[in-house]
């Protein structure tokens, strides 16, 4: 008898996860608690809800392992590449743009919009006959030991009560984002780890028009970031000559600056260039006001599914802060690995399951932990010469000892399928080595410094020398570390 | 106009934050999911679901201050006065029972039955004219901001749907336990940090009746235990002469004895005197199939409201592991400092609510850690000599010293009404003065005897004294941290 599978969620990982059921032969269906966003009458969830989106590595290959040949290539038609960043600074009073590229051997973070991607995901979903899609149904209660769940039609406003009905399932996938109610009732079912947190950044999004001769307003092909410790401003090149922009701020800070209403001024005093040349006073004031001042979650749990009968994947399971550019990556790739699993072991669904607790955990909550410690890199440290300079070190270590296998840990997780808990132990690993080198070359300064102190003129010059080449030293082997 | 007050949840803490709600003259809603336990075909939550209850000084503190003079008074008719813990263990082989006081001054902690302190508080309940007391009902979904909820009323199996309305509240309180839905709908209101967590021990319960001339089995006064570190054993006296109780144990303690069967041999081993003494092999074997093996989770959350419309108390807001007998307890302060906060703000409902959250916080993560930490003074410290010392010396302190207030942790968090974040704080005072004062001894024992080592006879049995000396003074020390 074919096997049922209820994904619960049409965003991009769970379409994806109905994909990949789908072409396996299960029946499959799909309920969404939104309405169709392909529906002209839809209010884009991608300007109201989520920043907009850079596929990497793990995105592309998850959608290729789909086996639908055409499917990955219609989505990267829609994506427009950024090969580096570029940091957007004054220095010395005067505005300067760095560029930095994102990797050596000239791979690019593949900026592209949210409804893009799920759009080419719901239309190839359509097209298979085992698949329907139910919009604007909720999840109001599962019962995974029966395998039967309870949804709500809610054809009008989210307040009305809708009719609700009861389906049974042999798999449910709960792909529906940070809030879901599929681990909500799979909590029930299985006592789970969760921690959920919500950092002291707020987000808000800001639309960059072309400039008036129809092109983009400055180099398009980059990750634009003003980076101001406590805030950053950061812009994303879209296919129609636009840019998505978006400012985080603390809470704080945006509280004083509703006060105030000085955003103009804010913006002069800390991301040059952006008021007027980005955006004019008028609309930057407007979309400061009308555009929604948005919290980021951090979510972590464990295990991620119930018996043979429920799982979680994405966002449900590990929503991220932005900062590392893995979220969506990072769900596109659970859907990959929990289909590997399930293809593993065809007769053990319980199985499949398990291991794709056991494996996922310690990737997502690795990827977790970076993308919280990646806003301190994007904020300040690429502003800081003791930065690049480890950069430029580690360029060079990649391109010319590629046959060591070196590579940054940035690289392994964006250019990378590796496992983000490995990408984490080899830079560990590779931070021990940097250390032991530059001790030895601290050890060998060390003990020509000594020479040269015992063999007795001018002690005190010798001794600062000394105490520098440790400062320096030891500046290096903390900057490896990291 | 009457502000209405809707308290969801109808458990000893729901209830009496309903009381305090209704003694002020508010108009109540009480909506309880499951049905009036005080109905004959209901079935005890409390022999499935809830380790009975240690009422102690918070708990007794909070039923008087709703000013209902008899309430405090019918409920401790119920009680069975504990003056400590009874220990029983087996040492060189023989079986022998260590009777160990609670508190120096005489005070007892009271054994009572969740299900008679919840039915006196829903019979005052029934008996205001401004409380409306709904069973069976579940919350659906609530609008914190437009101050409307959902509530669906499920009159027969859980799995039916039943009738869904809409009511409207001023104050929403959440006293539904640890899988709040109060707060899940919280959430989407208001940023909160969460964390849930099981701990790595199931909990069963047994019934251990009268013995044949109707009496109790065992010295009844006492909280007897049977600590074994991995595993712990515990026997709580009821008024009819029975003990209620709880066996404590890993997850792989339980399957393996699931898969051996060996409870009894378990029990011989483990828990001197309890079978036959306490409970049949047969009754054993059989207890241990039929009754539950349950999971503890320990759950920190902040804030605990939104606005001036929403706020969680009890379990929603701190579940916690039953090891320092305080969830109740904290539970019912937390309605004593909820309402004592809207009385000193009566026109700022929002005001007193975020200082609820403010003072609560603190107090609430400090008894959720210490909870976690008690299991190893239950489960292991109580048999060690070192354990009785510290306990004997800091009794000694609380005897001969009252005037210096001196207290120990456990007797602050049990007999008084000190917030437990200040318990905290005055215990690491008191270890540090301790800290100084064996610190002192050891100063003046090391001068006195390198004084008697200079002297020049016997240099290294002096020096092994010194050595002896300065290891217990370190033993002290170290014991006195805690």
């Amino acid at each position: 008898m074919t096997q049922k599978v209820v994904v619960v969620g049409a965003g991009p990982v769970g379409s994806l996860a109905a994909l990949y059921a789908a072409v396996r032969g299960f029946e499959v269906q799909v309920y969404e608690l939104r309405a169709d966003l392909r529906d002209p009458d839809t209010i884009p969830l991608n300007f109201s809800k989520s920043i907009n989106l850079a596929l990497s590595e793990r995105g592309i290959h998850s959608l290729r392992q789909t086996g639908l040949s055409n499917l990955a290539d219609a989505v990267l038609a829609e994506t427009f590449p950024m090969h580096g960043r570029m940091i957007h600074v004054r220095k010395n009073g005067e505005y300067v743009r760095q560029p930095q590229i994102y990797d050596a051997r000239g791979r690019s973070l593949l900026a592209m919009d949210r409804t893009g991607l799920n759009k080419a995901l719901l239309d190839q979903l359509e097209a298979m006959p085992n698949v329907k899609l139910m919009f604007n149904h909720k999840l109001v209660g599962a019962d995974f030991r029966k395998k039967i769940a309870w949804f709500e039609h809610r054809p009008k406003s989210a307040e009305e009560q809708g009719d609700e009905f009861e389906i049974t399932f042999d798999l449910m996938i709960g792909a529906d984002g940070a809030h879901s109610a599929v681990r909500y009732h799979l909590m029930k079912f299985v006592p789970m780890y969760f921690k959920q947190e919500y950092i002291d950044k707020l987000w808000c999004q800001f639309h960059v028009p072309p400039a008036p001769d129809g092109e983009f307003r400055i180099p398009s092909h980059y990750l634009h970031i003003w980076p101001q410790d406590e805030s950053m401003f950061i812009a994303l090149p879209n296919l129609d000559k636009t840019f998505t922009a978006t400012l985080f701020l603390t809470r704080k800070g945006f509280e004083e600056l509703d006060e105030s209403g000085k955003v103009v001024e804010y913006f002069d005093k800390k991301f040059p260039g952006v008021v007027p040349d980005l955006i004019t006073e008028d609309d930057l004031r407007k979309q400061y006001a009308s555009n929604q001042h948005l919290p980021l979650i951090s979510i972590k749990c464990t295990p991620y599914h119930y018996g043979n009968s429920g799982v979680i994947v994405g966002d449900a399971a590990h929503a991220m802060v932005p900062f590392y550019g893995q979220g969506m990556n990072a769900g596109l790739e659970d859907v990959r690995v929990l289909f590997d699993l399930i293809d593993k072991h065809p007769n053990d669904r319980s199985k499949a399951l398990s291991e794709y607790t056991k494996e996922r955990t310690p990737d997502a909550h690795t990827i977790n932990d970076l993308a919280l410690g990646n806003y301190r890199e994007m904020a300040s440290d690429v502003k800081k010469p003791l930065y690049l300079l480890r950069k430029w070190i580690e360029e060079q270590l990649y391109i010319y000892i590629p046959s060591a296998g070196w590579a940054t840990q940035y690289s392994r997780v964006t250019f990378s399928n590796v496992r983000y808990s490995e990408v984490q132990r080899l830079a560990h690993h590779q931070a021990k080595i940097l250390n032991r080198v530059v001790g030895l070359g601290f050890v060998s300064a060390l003990v020509s410094a000594l020479w040269f102190v015992r063999s007795g003129r001018a002690q005190r010059a010798k001794m600062r020398i000394l105490l520098l080449i440790s400062v320096v030293a030891q500046k290096l082997q903390s900057l490896m570390k990291n």
